[in-house]
């Protein structure tokens, strides 16, 4: 694919800092600028090799980038986004990294000036972990990136963000913003929430808990300040999805009350067919 | 700890298997026998050296055992706990392996000849595959093992009890059938349920899941019989673990909705401080 000239990343974590080294090891890049509120993180960022200079400032880290990735949690992707019109020059490509899509995706087309271009992503990589101590120039191989278009979109920026993300390894699934949330809603938010519940149900016996308890909560050491804001900005889908798996619970509890074993065999099949099918 | 001569197994699957491996391996018997419903895991268990040999016939299999092992899904325990009373001899110390504990304890308790004690036992042990082709002779080594206690207990017959498992290098905790049922109902049959309906929730979006939705998940991958099982004979505790996590559930979906920013990251922030304190 094409080299960029600059690449400004904003937020040089567990995600910025693995694209940062991602694009460095592959000589994708001729500069790589971190973005930060703190000149520490930075200074790993920089000894670790993700990014070549660290700054403070967003606007000395954008200035003549032809390429910005907002790499930051949702609500920030979405303060920064509002600020980089008045900082970028046409030509420029910006995307973000942000777990949620439709309010990310409507607030950062807006006012966006002639020649600069927005293409939501959502690489579906991470850990608990947070900052880039854990980054890995690997992280996204073999795992999927989601790309929103819109009727908005750029096709030649969606094109080279689609591009991006393969080189780096992923697969790349184009889909709507709203579609991705309720996807997202399903297979990532609701997790999080069951996990962090199940912990506090256990929390008095926690001293008993066995490597199938710690394998199930594992997400609820997530970092609380990215997770707030997904909970925040995708808050319909995910009262959706909460509804709906309420309703399987409560199912199953009646199911188990009145001693069915018939349907509890069912259902227990039914979910491990579907589960083997996961490689891990 | 004192050697046993005969060690009976009833059922040589992951759990037994291992028992037997861990028991050869330290010579804590002259000799372990297997009983299993199937000539050809009998079989394997023999070439895995789980056991010294194999048998169909519980009657031949238990004959002069001075350590019974019950280690088959909790009904099959029962099943199998019933036909015990007349094909032992006093002195024998039956025991078993089930994720249940009051049902199994009450019945197994009953009837048994003078000079036979029964001693219920839980090893928080295994993973979601099953089978004695998994079995490992250091499954148990750092995990913890339930042993239960009730007014009919045995005194010796909990020591050795207890000193095999710690043998075996477990952590034993001693406590009544009613308090085991409870806490593995937080800690362990919710979970399962929990995870399986999230299995059941994300089916039609299965191919978009992450290493995250993986880990939640795996242990919906577990034996359905076994988990028929434990939902059957620990209803009441399922049920009300369930009834909790439902309104911790309907709690925080309240939260998103109204976007409560604050009470969402207080909750996020005490599980994750919480989850924080286990080992992985």
């Amino acid at each position: 694919m094409k080299k960029f000239n600059k690449v400004a990343i904003i937020g040089v974590g567990l995600i910025g800092g693995s694209i940062g080294l991602a694009l460095k090891k592959r000589g994708l890049a001729r500069l790589v600028v971190g973005v930060g509120r703190r000149r520490s993180s930075l200074k790993k960022a920089e000894k670790r090799g993700a990014i070549d200079w660290g700054t403070l400032s967003l606007e000395s880290g954008v200035r003549g980038a032809d390429l910005v990735i907002l790499a930051t949690p949702v609500l920030k992707i979405i303060d920064f986004g509002k600020r980089l019109p008045k900082l970028v020059a046409p030509g420029t490509i910006i995307t973000d990294v942000g777990s949620t899509k439709a309010e990310v995706v409507r607030i950062l087309e807006r006012s966006l000036p002639k020649g600069v271009h927005f293409v939501g992503g959502h690489p579906m990589a991470g850990s608990e972990h947070r900052g880039v101590e854990f980054a890995q120039k690997d992280l996204f191989r073999g795992t999927l990136t989601f790309i929103t278009k819109t009727k908005n979109t750029n096709s030649a920026a969606l094109r080279t963000i689609s591009s991006l993300w393969r080189t780096l390894g992923a697969k790349v699934e184009i889909l709507s913003p709203a579609k991705h949330d309720k996807i997202v809603a399903n297979i990532s938010h609701l997790v999080h929430i069951a996990a962090c519940e199940l912990v506090n149900s256990a929390k008095g016996d926690l001293k008993y808990a066995s490597s199938g308890f710690a394998d199930t909560t594992r997400i609820a050491s997530s970092d609380p300040g990215l997770w707030r804001d997904i909970l925040l900005t995708n808050k319909n889908q995910i009262a959706g999805s909460l509804d709906k798996y309420i309703s399987s619970l409560q199912r199953i509890k009646k199911a188990v009350r009145r001693s069915d074993a018939k349907m509890i065999m069912r259902d227990l099949r039914a979910v491990k067919e579907i589960r083997d099918t996961l490689k891990s």
